[in-house]
């Protein structure tokens, strides 16, 4: 054959392989190439088999069940009325799926599913049965507790969260509703003297909710004593119509959960019982003495459950991102030599450490949600409580600032590797960025947090510079001294980078040598001066919490040693090596400009990120099939699990009424342009 | 006084202050902080003070224009289809417009405004009046151009360009639609083989345009000759049907842009005319010979006047964002102190680079676009044409990755700015998310895009190293062997930092050094060793296309020393040392590892950027007033010239029928909870 003849065969065979899809031998050989045995993996990530199993029969009710179960036209082509109604609908049947499930596993996974099928029934669902009864538990006696809880459990009342307001969302201390104690009648008044004083975003206030747990500002004797919370009408159970008293509306377009009621409520002098005051811990006795509660940090405790939710959050959108846009890399061809477009640096580079980020945050939400667990149930202890209360808050203000901005960045990655097929909603992504967004500014913006963080790392290094021996997630910085008499790395191998312990003390290292700059930096220029800084403290807030992060990845896979998973080791234990090098890349500058590292140390810890990298591009395909989203979940054509995408994207863009033919406006304002009267 | 009372005093004043709206103040006193004439500088950078007031007169015309001005139920509250009605009714406004303001200056002016005030508007009317005449022009023969472009310019004919096809996007030589001449009809059949070759997200192809410019490969006695451009019907201008051979529909719900009706295309042996094949490249002859084009490359060349259209693209979404972000961030107040959270280093270090990287962008903009058209003009001459195509080409492809990425990144920093009211559309920074981010991924993937700059520059070094001279945006790389002798930085002090030749010096040095590493590395290993160091290859692009635009915004600034300008040029000139030490920051890292800067250089460099950020933040407010974008094209509350925010943020979100009051579905899925029959 002439060299001609062999190009233009080899053209004619890359053209058939195109015009009949590929994707399915693609998938199917990517799928062989697992080293680990992904039903087992998938069951370890579940948190266990029967759970995985419980998983799966979710999925099978929500597809069967016509009121959870949504058509095309709710799924990126509903208007936000009708997103919020049919979430409604889905809220509803919940409940009475959970009569019939009884098993709190079974529940547990159901509700999981239903979370992963849509982030606005999520929201609807986590303020009134989880946030609203948590909040209940922290802040009211047994007394009150036991009076609320019935109706709550029943769905009487659907209760939710009216913290922020208009003008003050992170600064809590500012915030201007009143709640003002009248002894006469033994009520309080509740109040919102200003615009800025509205309650602002709060899930369920726009069309759902019947009761509020208000965050107001006690006012007794014309003085402001405390800022408390208090239970508070909202709607008619019966007649969904607004208390006497209460303006509450719906908060309009968003850019995201638009199945949510986010709301707004304003308060002109309703009163309430002085018994809905939320007497735990700060109380008003009927002739109005003021009782302070211990701590007035008790007040956000529920927000530390809420922030530890970021990592399911970021779990379920990062999770449907990265399967969405693994398998279109290895279906879709381009280039040269017809190559899957996963095999292209730029693709495996962002999407595997993604991949091994979700394997590491899956042990590290575990762990920390086992301890707030702990706290939690110790509430009635408040010793136990404060004692441990500030550790944890600290660290989840870290994983949100962390794992939120993480999560923006990687599903910013999973976008891009669409290619311009990123920009059809129908591909899904889109919305797993728009659902997600809010938590990186809501809940507490993560810039605010991060700076507690911070506040809480360099007020440790304090107490240990003074010798105080610390616990929790800053016991290592008892090593300060020892810390800073090392000035460089001794790291001189690829494999000593692969060793967590090495990463875990570079991390250390570069925490205690840039707090103790900081520390000097902001000696005397009070909040000025914090302001003036806040970019590098929230760098060592990060710093702060990737070596949690690190360290308890490690003591979390000691606890599988011994355990059926211990297969799964040499796989997870290759995700946290390259989460570890990709999180030290990400630090490169701050640890050369310390003179941590030296060029050449930094060049090596870059080609073993980049080794690990295309080592476990690999296996990309087995690791995201082990998440287990079924297509529905994925709701994108190009996520799916049989690689055939095309016919199925352009079925999905078929499907929208109207798609061919000629448009409604056409005649009006097309034609008289085209085709103009003579 | 007591430490109480005053305290408490102080309390009380900063809570009226918050009680009644401080942005007016605010905002006046930023504005007072100017150290330039707002009003020239809004000349400026408008390209003139006469084109600066045509843009005022179109914004008052359009807001006057019933036709063209969108009531709120058509922002940010509108279905898709009425979104890409109410465009298409702007459009057919926007040529009667055009009719009567005659004067081309205050035509461009208008066009420019109502693209501010619509992306969807932007890219439809790009596509008819801007894309497709200049394809006319760039691939038809002066006969054929002569024969079309009357009904183009009447509108009687809308075109689309449409090039790519579901499964080959950037790899242009993979597409499959034929169009096989017939030498018996003298016609060519165009056909769409297969699923794949579907046209796919062909702007105005949805609903809208009466015609195609369809790029094909051209078959020729049952050989596929060349890909050629072919003019063809798709809808009868009258009643809107599809042309008998020719299937296309909406494309259907898309993250952004949904006023435009993107499109895709099927062709089943659809016939044209021979002389519908446009012929000023390559040609086919009655009696079948095939004249190839010259150079390939010319199929493309549209395409770069597309990729600079980048610099506007992201002028228009980022002024719109900073400016919502820097207001906002001058009104809003958090914290002890009651700060202006404009204020907080983790605002100002974002936003300021922004700010400057506009500014920047700006005189790129004018000078990459006058090289263009001087291009464009000297079409028929193919010589000069072909001998600066790819100089331009690689800066095209280099712009729209650098400028492409910097604004969705700028953008996520504005929406983070309005901290949890970015999660309402009604601020509008999520619209200019989501209108903006196809620009990465369409028109040429960025990514693809930024490998073809590599390339160029790869190319260039070598021909550097074997001793050619080198002209155009590559000339610095002539000195490739001096470069190469110099092994470190020999800045001692920040005032060098500011100097832009220091600056530029550095890319190049960076430049060289790096892509001397990287020619090694791909040595003899093919097309494998190029997809494995993609991301390597990107970051040349990247400095290269930063060394380019530093170098013309020097070049660019000279040119005002002498005119009625001269006065902004320290303004001007700070604007472009922000610019620069932030690319330098970003770049750390790799001159660190390197060795080219020592640790405690770096550590200047950063300095010398923070301080730059902190003193440039002053002028936030004058800097974007400049920009001088009403209210009503921000669309956003948050952004108000006046800082009145808040009366008018609630004022939109009543706007929504039905925000107050009992929800459409209560009876049907809430009641029967909260209140069950018994």
């Amino acid at each position: 054959m002439s060299s001609e003849e062999i190009a233009r065969k080899r053209l004619s065979a890359i053209q058939q392989q195109l015009i009949h899809s590929t994707g399915p031998a693609d998938l199917a050989r990517e799928r062989a190439n697992a080293s680990f045995d992904v039903n087992q993996m998938k069951a370890f990530f579940a948190g266990g088999k029967e759970f995985s199993e419980a998983l799966d029969d979710a999925y099978r009710l929500i597809q069967r069940d016509p009121e959870l179960y949504l058509g095309d036209e709710y799924i990126f082509d509903a208007s936000n009325a009708e997103q919020r109604e049919v979430t409604m609908r889905q809220l509803r049947r919940y409940v009475e799926v959970k009569d019939m499930l009884k098993s709190s596993l079974r529940v547990r996974a159901f509700h999981l599913a239903m979370c992963q099928y849509s982030e606005s029934f999520n929201m609807r669902s986590y303020v009134a049965d989880f946030l609203f009864p948590q909040a209940l538990r922290l802040f009211s006696t047994s007394e009150q507790y036991n009076e609320w809880i019935g109706d709550v459990l029943k769905w009487r009342t659907i209760g939710c969260f009216a913290m922020t307001e208009l003008g003050y969302s992170s600064f809590l201390r500012g915030l201007e509703t009143t709640a003002t104690f009248d002894k006469k009648t033994d009520e309080f008044i509740i109040n919102s003297p200003s615009l800025l004083s509205t309650k602002w975003w709060i899930g369920l206030a726009g069309e759902t909710a019947t009761h509020a747990i208000v965050l107001a500002q006690t006012v007794v004797d014309g003085k402001k004593c405390g800022i408390d919370w208090f239970m508070v009408p909202l709607r008619n159970r019966k007649t969904g119509r607004l208390v006497v008293g209460v303006t509450a509306g719906n908060i309009g377009a968003k850019c995201g959960r638009n199945g949510l009621d986010n709301g707004w409520i304003q308060f002109t002098g309703l009163r309430i019982p002085r018994t809905n005051m939320m007497m735990r811990w700060a109380s008003v006795s009927p002739d109005g003495k003021y009782h302070p509660t211990p701590n007035p940090a008790l007040s956000y405790a529920p927000l530390i459950g809420e922030r530890l939710e970021t990592i399911i959050a970021t779990t379920l959108a990062v999770s449907r991102g990265l399967t969405i846009a693994c398998r279109y890399g290895c279906v879709r061809r381009q280039g040269e030599n017809n190559e899957q477009i996963m095999d292209f640096q730029s693709y495996y580079v962002q999407l595997m450490p993604g991949i091994a980020g979700l394997y590491v945050a899956n042990i590290i939400d575990r762990i920390t949600r086992r301890k707030w667990d702990v706290l939690v149930q110790n509430v009635d202890d408040g010793t136990i409580f404060l004692n441990n209360v500030l550790d944890i808050h600290a660290i989840s203000a870290g994983l949100k600032g962390v794992y939120g901005w993480w999560a923006v960045e990687i599903l910013e990655f999973c976008r891009r590797s669409l290619g311009g097929h990123a920009y059809s909603a129908y591909n899904a992504i889109g919305e797993c960025i728009n659902d997600f967004g809010p938590i990186t500014t809501g809940g507490g913006d993560n810039y605010a947090l991060m700076g507690q963080t911070a506040k809480y790392v360099l007020k440790s290094l304090k107490m240990a510079s003074d010798g105080i021996k610390l616990e929790g997630s800053v016991e290592y910085l008892n090593n300060v001294q020892e810390a800073l008499s090392q000035s460089s790395s001794t790291m001189m191998s690829e494999n000593e980078i692969l060793d967590f312990k090495f990463i875990r003390g570079a991390l250390a290292w570069l925490l205690i040598r840039k707090a103790k700059t900081i520390e000097t930096t902001l000696t005397g220029g009070g909040v000025a001066a914090w302001n003036d800084n806040i970019v590098h403290l929230i760098k060592l807030a990060e710093i702060h919490t990737h070596h949690y992060i690190l360290s308890e990845y490690l003591n979390g896979l000691g606890e599988y040693e011994s355990t059926e998973y211990k297969n799964l080791l040499p796989i997870l234990i290759q995700m946290g090596q390259l989460w570890g090098t990709y999180v030290m890349k990400s630090l490169l500058e701050l640890f050369l400009e310390e003179g941590y590292f030296s060029p050449s140390q930094a060049k090596m810890i870059k080609k073993v990120f980049y080794d690990l990298c295309r080592k476990t591009r690999k296996e990309a395909i087995p690791l995201v099939d082990a998440w287990a989203l079924p297509d529905f979940i994925l709701k994108a054509p190009f996520g799916r699990y049989d690689g055939d995408i095309y016919p199925a994207y352009l079925n999905r863009v078929r499907s929208v009424p109207d798609c061919v033919g000629v448009s409604s406006y056409w005649s009006k304002y097309v034609k008289p342009l085209t085709d103009p009267d003579p």
